[in-house]
């Protein structure tokens, strides 16, 4: 049927064109189907159906449809019913507890990458592809599909080292540390990493405040030939179909593991990741709030690793508390810097990222890695490597910590009593950072001076907040006075240890490898 | 927020309203939101967003809306943002693969009968609660909070006898038979059937052609109070939310396993049933294709029976060609009734009946219930026993099968060669009747002069067509033409032997009499 394009501002929450009833009832469609919309490309929409507000014979179009289209104001278009694309099938298939193969679940990530899955469709799917009901090859299976949604980068050579972070513990600055660390041993380290969703500040959000992240394929390539690693953003070219299937699980605030497994994974299938080391970030109240869960979560990644030609090994990390003393855009990265700089400095920072470095070099075939990492800091070598690839990502190789200035409105917060910082609220200090501006004004954030365990006195500083501005410091001021997230009492507190509590390596591949060795 | 009523026609799958794009701004919603409407009532509903369609001030309301809250066209409604239900989380927590309690399971079941949860959050739910997702005691809580939404019969005595089939059999007319027989023993058995959905005749389709089907709670206990047993219409005042989740089921074409088990049962723990005989009929390219698979289904109904206090036991039934002779409304009515007038028959229908209502006399103590089945229908007193229930159901109590008359449209298929009749396939059939005009023409559907195994002579009829007008049986006609259900082939095929292939008794409820005998 040919319909007379008339722009619509009618918005759902995802692509809906208008009809008048009467050409429905001729299309034969009503407001559960779907049409098929051809001008000079095709699109698959729902439908909203009227008497009045558009006529016979024409189509509402919002802004969005017009332009995917390729469709004009009084334009024709055509029409037609668009069936039930063949994937609801397979979701049937998976809702009714079955197992799908390769084909069908490409089929499903094609038509959501396609447009021709309803959100509500997407939406039955990862509900139905949940822990009790999707096996570890069906989450490789869906990992490769999303992966091949995008951009699939091959350096043409091994090991290509990645890391990456489950997240959840804020002031985590670690990455351009392990990076200049693995690549100045002369591996290649192609790390993606993202900017704050719910977070004071992501590492791509600091790393932006000294040199560029967002780089297209080109710059990729020549950055990693010039110095072996990059600290970049893994932006939508990289398993676009990911936000999708993010964008309609977000409306019921859900995040299934299965699919968030997938999601992570696809990244590194696409980056041609084949060494990767996770960090498990382990603290009460977060995601992951013990080691049961810590290792049930180590398990999957490694198993899935596995299955997709990728040697993982996981790290479970300390984070019932703020990594190092800074939150923050500009904060983070002065603390970051401060440390390759001098070659040390805050002692969980350096400790966290020479642990995990060290696994990096061992998993490459190095030998007593981590000991290996904090010489390669130590001897500057990791900060001469770090400017290497802030000049490759067009940043300043005369970059220096002290260029970095926060935010000029700052107040202090004191302790109201004597004794020991029994915990520091996680959650507590990202509000807080947030209510300062972070991580949208960069200079925005906090400074702790005390950490878990550290005696205080009565009025000695606990934290100092900066901001851009004196509303957004007033604001963050009065988060901090209504979540108090620093606790002073008289116990002392047991010292925390190690940032690294548990090396959680692939037992597959260790099988592997001894089998391997048994066999020379 | 007030705003002016304008009465609107669009419309989407499920309740929406149109709003300004400015109200929403200072509601703070979007497309993704939902608002709590108040008039004369409350009403919660999805939103489409506008600049133009409706002005500032306004809320485009289509008539459904308009109707459920009590507004007026040009009144005033004061519109609120509605948060995510509570339910949200225990959904949440389902597709994250926990365990949910009882209550948790309420509210969800509360949120979708009032109207909470949108379409795309019964749909996660339901996709989330599959069979790997989903222990038979959540399956019982969920059944017990479907039965809370409507009526709640109590008959105050036991044992009250019901029987219930999975369905998928054309020309299964079995239930007034069974009733009648385990009526005329005295027992209750207040059995609520369906009407068709997709096949070509439900047992209240022509059971209707009667007697009334639809009883409210007051007939329906009157009929009880008189003949003991009723072939009543299931409806919607039994355990009504089964419906709404249907509806948010249907346009995904899926019917999960625990949910449709919960639906069935919500129905039997409504109507009070204490002893239910479920007919699992049985055959190639049904629902349950294989024993396996029937056993399986066995298994959760008996369970979900222990948990419910419903003594569940099963009975596996020949479903590879239609039950009797009959499809149709008045056709199958015939058949019925002949059955019951002779106290003899069709075979097929008086060998499954007096099966089904001897297990059912057997649950409620009797010894040899299928031979005391037998004798009741060959004695005339089920016959007797069922004219009094069509009384109680406002029928004639002079009711002969003679005065059901199908269609006057008739036409005959006939066999192209001599053979035997290898086999007949359902969904054949039933598309034929249907193409006659079956269930809404009551005279439509067909005759089957021979049934498998039989020999028939090259131009024998096979079957008849009966239609209430030409073009419907000319439909029917071709359609025959072209799906050839009935297969005639050299080899003789093996008796087809019993209707019941195996009857599945309560395990738990069996090791119980078993304790209580031997402590006895």
């Amino acid at each position: 049927m040919k319909l007379i394009v008339q722009p619509s501002d009618v918005a759902m929450s995802e692509p809906v064109v208008m009809l008048n009833r009467d050409d429905c009832l001729q299309l034969g469609v009503g407001p559960t189907d779907r049409i098929l919309i051809t001008s000079v490309r095709s699109i698959v929409t729902s439908i909203v159906t009227t008497d009045n507000e558009v006529g016979k014979g024409s189509i509402g179009m919002p802004a969005y449809v017009l332009e995917r289209c390729g469709a004009t104001d009084g334009g024709l278009v055509d029409v037609v019913y668009s069936p039930m694309p063949e994937s609801v099938k397979s979701i049937r298939k998976k809702i009714n507890g079955n197992t799908l193969n390769g084909e069908e679940i490409g089929s499903i990530v094609e038509d959501i990458m396609e447009g021709n899955l309803a959100e509500k469709e997407i939406l039955a799917f990862v509900s139905a592809f949940n822990v009790n009901n999707a096996t570890i090859s069906e989450i490789a299976q869906l990992t490769r599909s999303m992966a091949s949604t995008g951009i699939m980068v091959d350096f043409g050579t091994m090991p290509v080292m990645d890391f990456h972070s489950l997240g959840g513990v804020p002031g985590n600055k670690i990455t351009p540390i392990v990076v200049s660390i693995v690549a100045s041993e002369g591996l290649l380290i192609p790390k993606m990493s993202s900017r704050a969703i719910s977070s004071a500040c992501g590492t791509s959000d600091f790393v932006d405040t000294f040199c560029d992240v967002e780089l297209d394929r080109e710059q990729l390539m020549s950055a990693i030939k010039r110095a072996n690693g990059v600290f970049a953003c893994g932006n939508e070219d990289y398993a676009p179909v990911g936000r999708k299937i993010i964008r309609a699980e977000r409306p019921m605030g859900i995040d299934p593991r299965p699919t968030m497994l997938a999601s992570i994974m696809s990244k590194k299938v696409a980056i041609g990741t084949t060494h990767l080391l996770i960090d498990i970030p382990m603290g009460e109240g977060s995601k992951i709030p013990d080691i049961a869960t810590a290792r049930d979560y180590a398990k999957d990644l490694t198993e899935l690793g596995t299955l997709l030609g990728i040697h993982v090994e996981c790290g479970v990390s300390r984070a019932d508390e703020p990594i190092g003393h800074m939150i923050g855009p500009i904060l983070e990265a002065k603390e970051c810097i401060e440390v390759l700089e001098r070659g040390d400095g805050d002692p969980e920072v350096v400790d966290k990222a020479c642990s995990m470095a060290g696994i990096l070099l061992e998993m490459a075939g190095e030998q007593d890695g981590k000991e290996r990492a904090l010489k390669i800091l130590g001897s500057g070598a990791a900060h001469r490597k770090f400017l290497e690839i802030v000049e490759a990502q067009n940043g300043d190789p005369g970059l220096r910590s002290e260029h970095l200035v926060p935010g000029s409105f700052v107040k202090d917060v004191h302790a109201k009593r004597t004794g020991f910082v029994q915990y520091i609220d996680n959650a507590g200090m990202v509000a807080i950072a947030k209510g300062a501006g972070a991580p949208s004004d960069l200079g925005a954030g906090l400074e702790m001076l005390h950490k878990k365990g550290d005696r205080v006195e009565e009025g000695d500083v606990l934290f100092r907040i900066y901001a851009e501005n004196q509303a957004k410091l007033d604001r963050a001021v009065e988060s901090a006075r209504s979540r108090r997230p620093m606790y002073v009492q008289d116990t002392p507190v047991q010292d925390s240890g190690p940032m690294m509590l548990e090396r959680i390596p692939s037992k597959k591949l260790l099988d592997l490898i001894r089998f391997a060795r048994s066999t020379k």
